[in-house]
């Protein structure tokens, strides 16, 4: 093709350095990414250093080259032994993809799912001086919008045989930012008897760029998986983008609030079990902002049940018709969660369809498109007609919680009174009720 | 009924204040709701001072009298005849119904859609001595959940005409909070050349409750609309609830953020308009706090086109099936708002129905659950295919503004390139793009 003849020419392939010069004059400089994924040979692909990628047609390239100063790439596996330190804390670490594990793709262009502890420690040397990560895993390889179900399950699958080892103190899995926070309360539901913390960490911004918070975010998940005090599953992310400073959020309490920055995960009503600083990487220091955390159990931890798929999550509009719902019915849904407005409403256009719904056996689940607050169905009158008709609240439970955790509840039982009672059960923290003392602020 | 037959014993009748002790003591006072729309006639519905309905079961009923304190209702019409004051700006006030204009339900238990000038001077006095209230006008009685796009368009026609009065400065609406971000977007497409300004105002709290935000938000939102500064519809809400002051948000910016807080509405990666001190509910201060605002235009204002249904919002979620888009395509649809993960992402399993949904040439628009922050299709393999095979990205619009935009847009054009590039293009502030200042703060 074009584009591949143009860099073979010049020496150059994908993963190098380049620098392009448009007939317009446009200067473009970066690392030449693989062969688009959209079968165009007509364009080189660059990814800049401020994170973007540009495409630029090669019939409008003037002029090629190597930029006179390389660009080291940022994960390179450290050489030599790692030195086993009896002082530090046992760690595993897994990478399931996403940006944090994404020096692969920019250096050799080949999606390869190696994750080693050399690899590691090459590109986060003061992890050697955190902890001894004495198992390195490379589960899965996915951009995490490409998740699903059974992905979680191996996910579980493999915390659990990895817990079972009593030498390690816990877990920490490098993610993609994307579905994060589904993953997190995923596992929080399906793993019972945690004997440590989980730590899920990713990184808003790649490590080949100077703002990335990769390693700061991997030190402070390792430093708290290290420390051992907690038996919950967690996601540890940039806490404030003024301060290097971290966050250690209850998994089925966080949200990814911002498309780009650092500091995008939030505890929604809930305050984060700890905070990690960061400032000096070779001596994070973990502050508990909670006390109230599971403490980690006895004895080995272990999966208990899976996921029902034929589950949906249903955000009300003013104007969307409630066919979506028969439809769902129609194809033999066991589960719906609707996003509704305010204190847990939608259109009395959709009580028809919902009773249809709730008749059919289906666990209808009510939670709101605030996000912040609980849902209250005894307020209104539209809230009372839905309880009428049998629609469960979800309380206080994020919509994305809500999904996963009906998903599990329906894998569990049919028997709609135990999916209701389950449902308003708090099961992991989900259901913070009245338990919060800080701040809305969204 | 039973219930019915116990309250006549007693003399009592809806709207009545009740002191209800229930056989194991517990004791309910407050006011007695109508009849249980449940068709339910063994409980008596009464609500409570702090807001909430509780629903006692008559044969569980050991006392029930009116209780020694009397409760003046809150809206009682004022006597006597409103002087005009020529000082004061003059405002065209309308009511669509929801908690701001709740009493009559309180009161008399009929849905009762007046809304005179005197009913408000009754209930809010302050009113008087901030502007004149020329024009009152009762165009529903919703709860907002149940407003459709033809309620848009009825709110839009009284909107027009209330302000081809010269004399009018501007306009206020009472609405019901859970759809009012929706209402004040639909406003912001769908009137063109306002010549003043429009305010939506509700209240998260009802005027029967101490705590309640309707006076001064009431106050904060006729004395904006009677500054007649901007030719915008904006939305006019408490805005901490340390301090008396409201916000003035930008009408499709803004999105109800708690359940149940008075500091519910925020503008998100938006700057709001203005402040309005409300602490002397007699002299309200504004503060600008932006200056990119529109002018208000000179003539009137006219409708501009109106909406099409066939739209729908889907929010992905891993593990949810893409058939739900191939339901919408067979249904005839002709557009789609995904509100997908992270910088605007869904799994690639979507990828090919969302194909077969742009080659039948339904407009598939991008926006993010996070949120805050901006859609980019550039970074990742799998914002690159979506765009590869023809989806639109929605670059910072909310996803509930992208929603209401989609139907206006799809009214007017049915020329893909068209929808596609007035998507793309700020037609009343709904894309923020680089001209924020502020913060992020969820
Ligand atoms: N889209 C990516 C973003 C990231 O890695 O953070 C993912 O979620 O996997
Ligand atoms: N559910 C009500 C709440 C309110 O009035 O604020 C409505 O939106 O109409």
């Amino acid at each position: 093709g074009k584009a591949g003849e143009l860099l073979r020419e010049h020496g150059l392939s994908v993963g190098d350095r380049v620098r392009i010069v448009r007939d317009d004059g446009v200067v473009v400089e970066g690392i030449i990414m693989p062969r688009s994924e959209l079968g165009d040979d007509e364009h080189i692909v660059v990814k800049m250093d401020n994170g973007y990628n540009v495409g630029v047609r090669v019939d409008r390239i003037e002029k090629l080259e190597a930029p006179g100063e390389g660009h080291e790439p940022s994960f390179k596996p450290m050489e030599g032994e790692i030195e086993y330190d009896p002082k530090l804390p046992n760690v595993s670490v897994m990478s399931t993809g996403g940006t944090i594990a994404c020096r692969v793709d920019y250096e050799t262009g080949a999606v390869k799912p190696a994750f080693t502890a050399e690899e590691l420690v090459g590109a986060v040397p003061e992890l050697l001086d955190v902890i001894n990560i004495v198992d390195a895993r490379a589960v899965l390889d996915l951009l995490s919008e490409n998740m699903e179900p059974k992905h979680w399950m191996k996910i579980a699958e493999e915390v659990v045989d990895a817990l079972s080892d009593p030498d390690v103190e816990g877990v920490v899995i490098g993610h993609g930012t994307d579905t994060m926070a589904f993953t997190a309360a995923a596992l929080s539901f399906v793993i019972e008897g945690l004997n440590g913390p989980v730590v899920l960490v990713g990184a808003q911004r790649s490590s080949d760029r100077p703002s990335s918070d990769a390693a700061s975010n991997l030190i402070a998940a390792c430093a708290f998986a290290g420390d051992g005090e907690v038996g919950e599953v967690t996601v540890c992310m940039h806490g404030w983008t003024s301060d290097e400073v971290c966050l250690v959020h209850r998994g089925v309490r966080v949200r990814k609030m911002h498309t780009s920055r650092r500091d995008a995960f939030r505890s929604v009503e809930s305050i984060p079990i700890a905070k990690v600083d960061v400032k000096d990487l070779r001596n994070p220091k973990i502050e508990f902002l909670r006390s109230d955390y599971r403490r980690p159990e006895d004895g080995e931890p272990e999966i208990s049940g899976g996921f029902e798929e034929k589950v949906a999550l249903v955000k009300f509009a003013p104007g969307m018709d409630p066919e979506v719902l028969d439809f769902y019915v129609d194809r033999g849904y066991r589960g719906i969660v609707l996003e509704g407005t305010g204190l847990g409403h939608v259109s009395e256009q959709w009580l028809e369809s919902i009773e249809r719904a709730v008749d059919d056996g289906i666990a209808v689940v009510m939670t709101s498109q605030c996000l912040y607050g609980r849902v209250n169905m005894n307020v209104y009158r539209t809230g009372r007609l839905l309880r009428a008709v049998g629609v469960i609240p979800g309380e206080d439970m994020l919509p994305e919680v809500a999904y996963v955790k009906l998903m599990y509840v329906l894998d569990r039982t049919d028997d709609i009174k135990e999916v209701e009672r389950l449902m308003r059960t708090n099961i992991a923290g989900e259901i913070e009720g009245g338990r919060v003392l800080g701040g809305f602020e969204p």
